[in-house]
């Protein structure tokens, strides 16, 4: 079986994205696929040599086969910068870059080039600044790139516990909305949506047949049976309600604190959350360092790292690679899975 | 030196308060207190029998001393039941009757006949339906009958970690409100009054001078700069900046769903989270079935357990004391904290 193409954009060239790419490159830790880096070959030889890194950057042509990993060795599709970069130093007039290597591994996985892509994080601000004032995130980005309506953000780690390995997959109803705005944007067409593109990936790419998902309450206690807010009442439950009589397996709406216990998660496959700091203070809590952020929902197979640039540990060799890590291997899982589903 | 006296509400007498009690008095670990159950002396000796444990109930007079712990024995201040009381079958008649344990371990930490009051779960709903129209739960009860104004929530649990062991405390800004009105409830004058309670009681009953908090945004990402929402700007940090200028030792505010990794908590004497299900998650997550809820700004020590009545438990012996023993632990750090700060 070949290992599936992994197309890795490194990213904020001033963060950490190139370091982690060249660090794994390096490590003799296999990696789980035939990683090929998006980004400026130039730039990565010398981040190598400032982090003293033994890697050979080999840059691929169009249409060379990506090779198996091998340690000390990183396959690149070159994408070229347009000004100098430094470790730790935003330079606006590299935006365009940042946005064209995520154009290179969205056309390679359409294409079939690549089975999935992982994104080192970039940095916000300096595109908008760059002159690209709409965007808003990886995740939007690729959504409208693949031209589909709505995305579901999912969080994943792998736990260690004493009955075993478990996956911990928390997805998010909304993602980054001022608080306020919550309980509004939760309606029952949205959820619907949501629950549905959530259950389909589970099973297209983890080969969870009707998957069991867990529903959080949007207020504390669930609402209490209407105490403490009447939108489970209202617009949860009966929204839960309807789609287990499509034949979903749905849990809830439960508390948020008493959830995340071993009862309530034994046989769950994901957790939804109504909002991110509903979910995902306690994922990264469980998992941390070993997370992978997971945009479901695209044509193509997407993973990313669970931190942000940390312009302040680029060039210094001290960042950790562990979410980069789980990232590949989730995304490598993704690309298998679609492989059979196929 | 003599073991602090903790006076234990048995709670809602159809759940598993006398359960639990009863388990820790015939359990040969030993008790962090001299502790002394309030509830009905027959009702706790026929749970005994269907638990079938071993239990000599012991009820004290007025002005007995409260004996040092010894494991089959539970000295208990008797208070009468209205109605019979069966596990799992809760019973209106009874609502005063649990209000009367609350009165009584109340009236005895006032008097320092107890050094502190450890409550077992009631059930709310049965209080109400029993006469009780404005019950809304223990905390609110305490805050009443020891004529204070505001009260903080803390949970608190201990963790043992790679690097020694650590005791994760998480207070909150608000708590049992649904979540479209938190926003609006985050105002400068009430985050300080709590921000104040919870310095001043973590020296008190902790012996922690000059505590550090750590203080989430209300916003994912904590605001994220503005773009997320105004509260932190507007409201949060302004508070924190004037009580710096007090002196004391703020962190944040901070994302909430990285504020809980090892390098934001190292140092960090307890977190303040701004919403019920954005603190009490990860906090349970990590405590699962060893966390205490402590209640700050009393004039008396109070914790409780972190669960509910679990009434489908009552009588089967199957009910896990953990969380109990917990805030017994605690109340006597707190007992003898208190002691040590007269």
């Amino acid at each position: 079986m070949t290992l599936p193409v992994l197309a890795l954009t490194t990213g904020e060239p001033a963060g950490i994205g190139p370091d982690l790419t060249l660090m794994l490159a390096a490590s003799r830790m296999p990696l789980p696929g035939r990683v090929v880096a998006v980004g400026d070959p130039d730039m990565l030889a010398e981040r190598a040599s400032q982090l003293r890194l033994a890697v050979d950057i080999k840059v691929l042509n169009p249409g060379q086969v990506v090779p198996d990993p091998c340690a000390g060795v990183l396959p690149v599709w070159p994408v070229a910068l347009q000004a100098q970069a430094l470790p730790g130093e935003l330079n606006p007039a590299n935006a365009s870059y940042v946005l064209a290597t995520l154009d290179r591994a969205i056309e390679a996985c359409r294409r079939g080039e690549a089975g999935a892509m992982v994104t080192a994080p970039l940095h916000k601000g300096v595109i908008i600044d760059g002159g690209h004032a709409g965007f808003t995130g990886h995740t939007e980005y690729l959504r409208d790139a693949c031209g589909v309506e709505e995305v579901v953000m999912m969080l994943a780690t792998r736990l260690d516990t004493p009955t075993g390995v478990h996956d911990l997959r928390v997805a998010l109803a909304t993602t980054h909305l001022p608080l306020r705005e919550v309980a509004d944007a939760i309606t029952g067409q949205g959820l619907a949506r949501v629950l549905r593109i959530l259950a389909m990936d589970l099973e297209r790419y983890f080969g969870i047949a009707a998957p069991r998902i867990a529903v959080c309450g949007l207020n504390p206690h669930a609402g209490e049976g209407g105490h403490l807010g009447l939108e489970e009442l209202e617009v949860i439950a009966p929204t839960l309600e309807r789609l287990r009589d499509e034949g979903m397996q749905l849990d809830g709406p439960l508390p948020a604190d008493t959830l995340f216990t071993p009862r309530h998660l034994e046989g769950v496959d994901a957790v939804l959350a109504m909002y991110h700091d509903q979910g995902l203070p306690v994922l990264k809590y469980a998992g941390f360092g070993r997370a992978a952020n997971i945009t479901l929902g695209l044509p193509i197979v997407r993973t990313s790292v669970d931190h942000g640039t940390a312009l302040d540990l680029a060039g210094t060799a001290t960042a950790d690679t562990g979410s980069l890590r789980v990232a590949l291997e989730v995304a490598a899982e993704m690309a298998a899975g679609q492989e059979m589903a196929r």
